[in-house]
């Protein structure tokens, strides 16, 4: 079976052959044509996830498809893009129908829910792993970047942080847990929700943003970083998260919030006025801290006192 | 050392950090940002390359990354499109520096050569791999694709095929020979020219067109089916390369010409009224054959006898 075949048979339901709002030409050529409307800029972003580093290689395929598409959505999100197509870049031990099959449909899924045409691809023989690659527009100049947050603004979150970090002690067996705890926390992990619809309402509003995806603090570090400024983390404003803190308890949960990655919330920066109106439609979203002058990030108790932890997030070649 | 940090060190002489042309923002943040120009489209096209099965693991990584690229750049070339900006997203077993840097100088001088800026990317650890996708933008409406093919046409090359066939058995070190024979070869083989120039100048010229990468017989049937017509290859025309002849002799020269990938030329289909035009600037173009009514790709010897080999091409998940 040619590559373009097995792409098409399993990823039909997701897969863009002709013109779609945005596509003038999907699958099949040497090159898909992507057609922003007038004004618009196009959003790119890349992520590889590889098995045994980013999933265990014997992980279901359908959680998998669904995971690896939300994860590479999210960066959309975090720039206030709306979504408009992605390519796929599988490699695979061999060609499993039942494998193949599973994955396509959570891909799939995955697609649909965020209005993402698959354009193209390319199926190899290797270890497997799989680059994504996703498109989304934004009119010219309002991109949610992570280099315009000011003193005076809130630093907010999304909704709760830390709960897909307990999830993966989980799915790697380091812990068991009874079904209440676990479910909600598996599907974090699992199928994360790429907060689509809250970064189309940031642009205008928020002056930074991103994903959580290294975690709240290293990420927190990247906006200060390019920025210019310090952020502070209130640690009793993180959102409670009730199975996190049943897993982990209170101290290790806090922990997970400030390291873990993962959850695929947006954080962001915002001038406090602009706060009330989100909270009424995003009622999750909690303002966690506030920008400062300076540089780095701190997370300080509800005392007051520092209690930053040395060493936060997840950063690849440095474990 | 943080994934961006790492790519930033290793590829700042093509990374685009900031506002190029049709870049509105570069490496740094959740996506980049690209901007064609008002009524272009956007090419997109994306490539993975693992170790082990498209190139051999512990080859020179100059020449990998010079490669990895030009295969990348060819889509563009086979699309008519002019090169912006690509994303890298590099699997590697371990951040070596030496590997990086050499890597690097490879991949950073083929993006100069063809005018391609570094946007974005992911570094993972795992087994050897890495995805390209390229961006490059075209008048609405006028890119090559492969379905506009009609009987009349004349079926071209942009240059000799079967030359990296031929470099791919010394490569894998299935043969050997003297110099003269192998440096030619082998240049074809790591690095490929992609033939941007001529891909643009084939735009309103051109009826189809893609690169010669599965083997011109292969690659000839994808024009036949996406058009719906009949190619004729006339073996007698295909371009003569005097070291492959003398690596592989007469026959398998012929075999390698039509069923050997990697050597990236354009393939296209032409009214017979504009091929001196081409000859004139791209003497090395060839008239290989023509297309006419029916299905399938048929290859004819001087005498007009059928001499089709019943394989042609390499197929993913078909060896």
């Amino acid at each position: 079976m040619g590559e373009f075949e097995l792409i098409r048979r399993y990823f039909a339901a997701a897969a863009c052959a002709a013109a779609a709002d945005g596509v003038a030409l999907g699958i099949g050529d040497d090159c898909a044509l992507l057609a922003p409307a007038a004004g618009q800029q196009l959003a790119v972003s890349t992520d590889t996830l590889v098995a045994g580093v980013h999933f265990p290689a014997l992980c279901d395929p359908f959680l998998l498809g669904q995971r690896a598409l939300a994860v590479s959505a999210s960066d959309l999100a975090a720039m206030g893009a709306t979504p408009l197509a992605f390519t796929l870049a599988l490699t695979l031990p061999e060609a499993d129908p039942a494998w193949l099959e599973a994955f396509a449909l959570g891909l799939n899924r995955m697609a649909a829910a965020c209005g993402l045409a698959l354009v193209g691809g390319d199926t190899t023989r290797g270890p497997l792993s799989m680059t994504l690659t996703v498109f989304g527009q934004v009119p010219a100049g309002q991109a949610l970047t992570r280099s315009g947050a000011r003193p005076g603004d809130l630093l907010c979150v999304g909704g709760a942080v830390g709960e897909a970090g307990g999830a993966l002690e989980l799915v790697l067996g380091r812990l068991a847990a009874e079904p209440e705890v676990a479910e909600p926390l598996l599907a974090r992990y699992w199928a994360p929700q790429p907060q689509l619809a809250l970064g189309q309402a940031l642009r205008g509003r928020a002056t930074a943003a991103l994903d959580v995806s290294d975690g709240l603090l290293a990420d927190c570090g990247h906006i200060a970083r390019a920025s210019g400024v310090a952020l502070v983390i209130e640690a009793e404003r993180l959102p409670a998260s009730a199975p996190l803190e049943r897993l982990l308890g209170a101290e290790r949960a806090l922990q997970a919030k400030l390291g873990a990655g993962d959850d695929y919330v947006i954080a962001f920066t915002l001038p406090p006025v602009e706060l009330p109106a989100l909270q009424a439609h995003w009622p999750q979203l909690a303002a966690v801290g506030r920008v400062e002058t300076g540089s780095g990030v701190r997370v300080l108790d509800a005392g007051g006192h520092d209690i930053t932890p040395r060493q936060g997030g997840y950063l690849h070649f440095t474990e």
